[in-house]
């Protein structure tokens, strides 16, 4: 069965992981989130791929959910001796891949076929594209001001509250190659447990994707990413307060009501389930934390029914 | 009293800092060569620069005479990895400054200018430039073919003989700002103990700099790189063979009589003083050799002696 998943960072990453525990990962495309793109001193850092790439090669440091196990910071710890800038403090194996990956982007290479042969070399079975090649940036606009991405959320410490999200350059974007093809191939669509706001959201962006997921609307199947009104990591139970007016599994259903036909939701919000039914959207109750292996089956399992039971 | 020195990577920077282990550095201008500058993984690396800032810093490995003190090579073990070119390996520490160096002049500062700040925020207090902002590149040409320097030196491990060294760009290379005025200020021009082909020549291939130092002849000592004939480190001593059909004292002086009054010559090369008397350079004989705390003294006393005696 090929399933087509749109992902981002570190939820998305284990939620790919618990999928190809369970299904053969060369049936698996996973549609990445690369509205948090940054250059750190002009190395192209894509924290999203990078996290899929690191957690599903077991190259990644798990506990912390991004970056390399075993990193070091020699490089960073010179950068900031020698004046430079270290908001954004970049481990020295991470930077090896940001160098080869900058290099051969200066060269001309495209994002995703330079994500092809990263993925290849490390190992990975799973089809891993960028959402877009061309560029896309989520801006962030706060009663402080606007900020990229990266810079509200770890430069300052995603404490603004967000009054809006953008995505700078999503008209113009059209999808890297191979993402409407894993789109329309799939016989299923999954919405990892992912930020919708700034993780999905900048992949549902670019319209053409939007348009595809809509078209399968039957076969999409989103995780809701809160538990219990809270985000497991990240600001987004901030996020939906301020954006969508609660943190309910209600909320998510809002976000996703045109482009999913059921929503898993966790045990800890079976008492949203209706709501969620009355937005059109089948609810779909089960343990969405994935940290243990039975309850990631049943996360899993779960969210391959929505098509055995089609 | 001021003193400029022509300095390659890692005799010169012991020279340097011997010299300023006797003289007040903020006295000391060191003019750089940059002829085995080089792009590694669209990083600009300046070997001979990089080499001089840490020495001078104590920042470097100095068993090994270049690069950091404790450095880490995790970023090349990801470059390789993921299968990226590893013959001209960085370390993690490297690494930082060369991302601070590239970026800065990415964004369009020139290298005199970036080393300038770079010097600065490691505390460094003589002036440290490289010999030209413009592209110099010093090629290798050998039976078998043509190579750039760090090609030969690290790729090829320098087992090619050279049949001639040639310094690409060098005609159309203007002098970096400061290195003119450093010349015509000093009192003494000092030609480190490097290697005449390769860490001198591309210095002395800039016309306006190679004029600025025969104009003021009587004010140059040269120091040779042999002691007995043979090079303390790397390749001099085959080169001399190659290039300049002998190993002797006689040879050095060869390099540099029409452009240095004196010439210092080790002790284990007294036999040859006539010989570079003949030449029309001043012989002057004492240890050469930089590792123990008072032959560094008698080196750069027998050096300053230039200017006392004149």
């Amino acid at each position: 069965m090929r399933i087509a998943v749109l992902a981002g960072g570190v939820g998305g990453a284990r939620f790919v992981r618990a999928l190809t525990e369970v299904v053969d990962p060369r049936q698996v495309t996973v549609i990445v989130n690369v509205g948090d793109d940054l250059e750190v001193h002009g190395l192209y850092v894509s924290p999203d791929l990078d996290t899929l790439l690191y957690t599903l090669s077991g190259l990644g440091d798990d506990e912390r959910g991004w970056g390399r196990a075993g990193e070091t910071w020699n490089a960073s710890e010179t950068i900031e001796l020698l004046g430079g800038e270290t908001w954004f403090q970049l481990g020295d194996r991470d930077i090896g891949l940001h160098v080869v990956r900058t290099e051969a982007m200066r060269r001309g290479d495209s994002l995703s076929a330079v994500t092809t042969r990263l993925a290849r070399s490390v190992g990975l079975e799973v089809a891993l594209l960028p959402a877009t090649d061309d560029r896309l940036r989520t801006r962030i606009r706060t009663p402080a001001g606007e900020f990229e991405l990266q810079e509200w959320f770890v430069a300052r410490g995603h404490r603004d509250t967000v009054n809006e999200v953008v995505y700078e350059g999503a008209e113009a974007a059209r999808p890297a190659a191979g993402v409407l093809e894993g789109l329309e191939a799939a016989e299923l669509i999954a919405i990892a447990p992912s930020n919708p706001f700034v993780s999905i959201g900048p992949i549902l962006a670019v319209s053409a994707i939007r348009a595809a997921v809509e078209r399968r609307r039957d076969r999409v199947v989103a995780v809701s990413p809160l538990i219990g009104g809270r985000a497991v990591k990240g600001p987004a139970d901030a996020m939906f307060t301020s954006l969508a007016g609660g943190t309910g599994a209600a909320q998510v259903a809002d976000c996703y009501k045109d482009l999913a036909a059921a929503l898993v939701l966790d045990e800890a919000d079976a008492d949203d389930a209706e709501a969620v039914a009355e937005r059109g959207v089948r609810p779909l109750v089960t343990t969405t934390l994935m940290s243990e292996p039975d309850a990631r089956r049943a996360l899993v399992e779960t969210v391959l029914g929505l098509t055995r039971a089609a």
